[in-house]
């Protein structure tokens, strides 16, 4: 069911030196399955993270963003379960995961940062992880496992790699993501890891990783449901070159911006019964913000979602989604939209050269972009999204029953 | 498909004195349907009406709102062609249908109140229309009739009546409504005329609509899309007892209040594809506003409303949903909530004595209640909604295609 997203050439994916991976069966909620993974890490690497803002936030959620004013030395991410809605038990348990890893790893439990994924409100089974530890721990850098290890509802591994050329030598980045539904990253996706043997100095890594989420993973959506386990990792292990002069980090954010993008955009087109890949952008508005603003709109409307889903020119769904953004002072005579480069809309009436011939084939694509623009300002911003289908209701009627 | 809505018994609805009805087949959109709607009013009649707050409204909205400043003679509906998004144009089609039936009833052009419901951007056929208005003003008085003709996806008429004890006498108040998709009144429904025959002073009518919609027709949302046409209008024709003193206004209040409640209740029974009817409360909130919001979360979010239409008692996905809701300062660890009696989160985690069969009795009903108490306040709001079924992705992936 993805849309223009192959499973990644485990040959393209490249090994970042610094990095160690490994992935066990755990039996976490059902046997036989990859649902373990453990990224140890050079000691003097640098990470950064963004987090879920849903108000119940995880219980790792809550240990990560803590844990990471240490020295990581390893994460460690199980699906299955997601430890969300638990309450103190639910801190205990992720700390019992925590202190089982540092102790084969030699390290404090602060320096593990621990991940979940699954359903919410059932117990961690934490004596299950503890004892799949030591089988998580045999190292294969296999960047193909490590992304299979972290799926749930999602059909296809999501793992990018690219190398950037930095003024010391060459640097390595590799990513990978879980997600499929629950998806309007508040700050980052469901689980998203991007590793670089770069060194880059913390506090540059840190603000690195607000400007990568800001542009990647926060311009997706599935269904607007903020999760609560959300998390977006960037590690640099500092074994290959440096990147701490300002042309160095600009080329490494780049790099990083581009694996990360791949990433977002391989959640769009995993998606939930997702049968259309949808760039919606908003242009010539006063602010990035009244942008997004219209931008989801247009992309949370289950109407709009569902003509996507049927390939139905249905200007008038577009029109009210865009009406409803609660954009002040906005003049809806202004307004025009094109599908690609088809003009659609005109001054907030159908285009006099409208044919509709013409939007039902742009629309009857796979993969297409809605282009709204304001009339009002210079600020654009873009979302990707996908249609609301029978399948996402028969994925998340049938989910967990 | 609605829940637990009957279609209107006809002999239990009531003929409003200084009402008069009258439908026609204009062929619109299609032919042989019921598709125009003339309700003339007595000399000396109240109005007040409540509008969409879409910036896109529709042309009869925007002459709707400025005919109400002058003494109104006539309502004319007509279904199958929305007049939004259709400019300067949309206001001439609309301006034309006023003057025909001006120019038939012997007022002025702006004593007539516009209203359009159906596909959005198409040009309004105003020549069917006044073409059919003739047959429209044959006086039925059929209140039946008159909900019917302004349905679109509806599946059942929707129309209550009942009477009303003033101090001068018994008033009557009889309303009809139509919606099924593109629901979540931002100010009213789609589109809802409530008339009595007691004699209301305008200036408290327009105080009464306003409460009324605020506490009915603006408590409702099939999918969070406010439509381009909303309108709410109550009707005082004056034929009746006076409603002029504090109690007699305070009992009809009641009265009208009723008849909208049941009408916008009867919109989310009829929504498309809805299979339950599940009233959303939110309490022990810090502001009315807050508890909307989170009631909102709720009652918008795709996993929530898919979970309904499984029966699932997926605690997570409502947990989440509270958590979205953009609520300062929330604290998770103190939220409980019931489904109907059942107490199944407590303090932010699954309650102690939980039990899934209890919680899934519950769901399965066609009609229950879930019940936020957020234990920092006491404010509360209640929202009615409905699930997200197949039907809703096949009803707005076929229609208009």
């Amino acid at each position: 069911m993805a849309v223009n997203l192959a499973p990644p050439d485990p040959g393209a994916l490249l090994p970042v030196a610094g990095v160690e991976l490994g992935v066990a069966m755990a039996g976490i909620r059902k046997p036989n399955r990859k649902d373990l993974l453990v990224m140890r890490v050079a000691p003097g690497t640098a990470a950064a993270g963004v987090f879920t803002q849903n108000r119940f936030c995880a219980a790792p959620v809550t240990i990560a963003r803590k844990h990471l004013r240490h020295p990581v030395r390893a994460l460690v991410v199980n699906t299955g379960n997601a430890n969300a809605g638990t309450g103190g038990e639910g801190i205990e348990r992720a700390m019992q995961v925590c202190e089982a890893l540092a102790a084969h790893l030699g390290c404090e439990a602060r320096q593990i940062l621990p991940f979940s994924t699954g359903v919410i409100m059932e117990p961690l089974p934490a004596e299950r992880i503890i004892a799949a530890l030591p089988r998580a721990l045999f190292h294969q850098d296999d960047w193909l496992s490590a992304a299979e290890a972290i799926m749930t509802t999602d059909t296809v591994p999501k793992a990018f790699s690219r190398r950037v050329r930095l003024s010391g030598g060459s640097a390595t980045v590799s990513g990978i993501a879980k997600g499929a539904g629950m998806i309007r990253p508040d700050l980052a996706t469901m689980l998203g890891f991007v590793a670089t043997d770069a060194r880059v100095p913390q506090a540059a890594l840190r603000r690195l990783v607000q400007r990568v989420a800001a542009r990647t993973f926060n311009c997706v959506t599935v269904d607007g449901d903020t999760s609560t386990n959300d998390a977006f990792v960037l590690l640099a292990t500092g074994q290959g070159p440096a990147a701490s002069a300002r042309r160095d980090l600009l080329r490494l954010e780049v790099a990083l911006t581009d694996i990360s993008r791949q990433l977002a955009q391989a959640i769009v087109r995993d998606a939930e019964g997702a049968t259309k890949f949808v760039t919606i952008e908003v242009g010539a508005g006063r602010t990035i913000e009244e942008c997004r603003r219209v931008a989801y709109a247009m992309a949370h409307s289950p109407l709009v979602k569902t003509a996507f889903f049927a390939s139905d020119p249905n200007l008038g769904r577009l029109l009210a989604a865009i009406g409803n953004a609660g954009v002040a002072a906005l003049d809806a005579s202004k307004v025009d939209v094109y599908l690609d480069a088809l003009r659609v809309v005109r001054g907030g009436a159908r285009d006099p050269h409208y044919r509709e011939e013409q939007a039902l084939a742009a629309m009857r694509k796979p993969e297409f972009a809605v282009r709204a623009v304001l009339n009002r300002g210079a600020a654009r911003a873009a979302v990707w999204t996908c249609d609301l289908s029978f399948d996402y209701v028969k994925i998340n009627a049938e989910y967990r029953t």
